[in-house]
């Protein structure tokens, strides 16, 4: 039997996280839900985004399923307080190094992508972005103030052979099961950092995937092949800066992004940190709005990736595309299904 | 009488620049053109990628207007003898910390887009990139291998109030000679340059210009904004590598890369450096097949805004729409004339 941790969080995490509850109940009815507060909403309770309590759960559990965090009403509290400093204090504690965040364009929306339906129909691309390392968490860093009255802030992006290594062999062992492409990005002509990330890379590809097909792409251009040809790309493998923009970017592409999830993993065995590519979108919170698809999705990358139920992730998968196929809409997605109709829609076809 | 230094460089560097040449003795025979080696091409004549005698000339001349730089030739260069360590010096030599990187959307040219013509026609953003400071010049940089055979790489960056407020400066200022809003992007829930990013900003927007518009935008967000709906934009300012990242990306919205021009400037009455945003394209170097108009079009912006000539900047302008209106094309949007007949069209409007 195994734990599923649920952080609704803030904004229209609640709502979203409320809709994976009953599927869950439904399709996986021997699962152990807990749940906690996170980010803003664990501020207000108890003066933290992540409680050391909440932070135990999470490592305790098979895998963890998280909302949204953050919102205008936190802007102020103190920086190591703030909806995200919880998030990046419970990826590092979690060690889920490798970020998953999939792009990919569901036949009955191609229409809605900004970009002509022959440039992203199809589409399927799989960024795997290092989450745990980069300029994240390098120190130093911080503001001091100089003897002139002047400001100066630093910050640093530090990577280690093995965190490359890692990561890097995550997106070839992906690339396998799928199109059997990697593109690794980074800024080599301008960065260390970037000139290691290629000498790693290029050197664990020539010991252990040769087979696979790896491509090198400046960050800057990667940023302009995404919108001149995303089907170019099967596997991207990049660092945690270009990841965060580089997946933003290609989750808007498929015109989808209340459908898109994202699934962090550390090593085998240990709990994935699971959540979807959306924001907490505190204007539109409360309202019943909020497409619950990405959400629905990302706990099926958990009974995929964390769970073991691959059969059960597969069935999920096929009730979302059934939902959409026969027009559940929410509103971002040219619809006026409330949150709960679009759970309905997929527990129909569970 | 001004003095213009040409530096053709890499790649299709010189084809662009010829046609540069041709239009200048056309339309302002009392500008003197220099020209000197750059790049790869000044590497493989003098074992560096800019001489100190080429650097020179740059400082002492108005305005300085090159190609493109780099290759597959020149990867194996040691580091600091790259093509792009020779535009690195360079940039900082001249102090040009204000990268101007209009994304346009032609007229004539909607259709080029990836995205619908909806989403990009009369797309006019400007991008005010800081270009001296950030991440491409901080310190400490370096690779080092650790004691267990690991290598850890390190990159620095850093801001300080001055740097910042200088190009925001210059970004507030444009904006209020076109649509008088400003987006400035960082990450300062993650970055402390970031935080101070937007500090400085903040208080530089409440003292000086309050009648602008000013917004705060995570640099994620920007790069999915950019796709979803690019026409909210006016002005965008942002550090060096989120400049370098989403002007790419905003560049490829258009459709016409070829033709987008960029003006690296430093403080008022010092040469500009000019060049157009595509690189060297050695797949088609020395075949005529490279696409004048934004090396033709960076000259526009020399002359408007290092020398001092905005009446031949404007009738420059109005020769390319022209061009472009007649359907003037080469390949790269479409059509099929040579870089030279291109150069011809435009010399026809003159
Ligand atoms: C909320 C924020 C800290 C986070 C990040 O920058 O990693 C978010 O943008 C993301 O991509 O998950
Ligand atoms: C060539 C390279 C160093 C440069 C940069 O990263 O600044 C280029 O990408 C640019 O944007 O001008």
């Amino acid at each position: 039997m195994s734990t599923l941790l649920l952080l609704p969080g803030d904004g229209i995490g609640p709502e979203v996280i409320e809709q994976v509850r009953r599927v869950a109940s439904r399709l996986a009815n021997d699962l152990t839900l807990e749940e906690r507060a996170f980010g803003g909403t664990s501020f207000d309770q108890f003066g933290t985004p992540l409680t050391e309590e909440a932070e135990a759960v999470a490592l305790a559990s098979d895998a963890v399923l998280m909302g949204a965090v953050g919102g205008p009403k936190w802007a102020g509290a103190p920086r190591a307080q703030r909806p995200e400093a919880g998030l990046l204090r419970l990826r590092q504690a979690m060690n889920v190094y490798a970020n998953l965040r999939p792009a990919i364009c569901f036949d009955a929306l191609a229409g809605a992508s900004a970009l002509k339906p022959e440039f992203v129909s199809g589409l399927d691309i799989m960024i795997v972005r290092e989450l745990t390392g980069g300029v994240y968490f390098g120190q130093p860093r911080g503001i001091e103030t100089l003897a002139d009255g002047q400001k100066r802030g630093v910050d640093t992006q530090v990577y280690t052979t093995s965190e490359i290594e890692r990561v890097s062999r995550v997106a070839f062992e992906l690339a396998r099961g799928r199109r059997n492409k990697v593109t690794s990005c980074e800024k080599s002509n301008v960065m260390e950092t970037g000139l290691l990330w290629r000498e790693v890379v290029t050197a664990l590809h020539a010991r252990d995937y040769a087979d696979v097909q790896l491509e090198h792409m400046l960050a800057d251009n990667a940023a302009m092949q995404l919108v001149k040809n995303p089907l170019q790309f099967d596997v991207i493998v990049t660092d945690n800066l270009f990841g965060d923009i580089l997946s933003d970017e290609a989750a808007m592409l498929t015109g989808g992004i209340g459908l898109l999830p994202s699934a962090a993993l550390g090593d085998p065995g240990k709990p994935g940190l699971y959540e979807p590519i959306h924001g907490s979108a505190p204007d539109i919170a409360g309202q019943g709005l909020a497409n619950p698809l990405a959400a629905i999705l990302s706990f099926e990358m958990a009974l995929r990736w964390s769970l073991g139920r691959t059969d059960l992730a597969d069935k999920l998968n096929a009730a979302v595309k059934a939902a959409l196929e026969e027009g559940a809409r929410t509103r971002d997605i040219g619809g006026s299904l409330t949150t709960a109709q679009m759970g309905d829609a997929v527990l129909k076809g569970l």
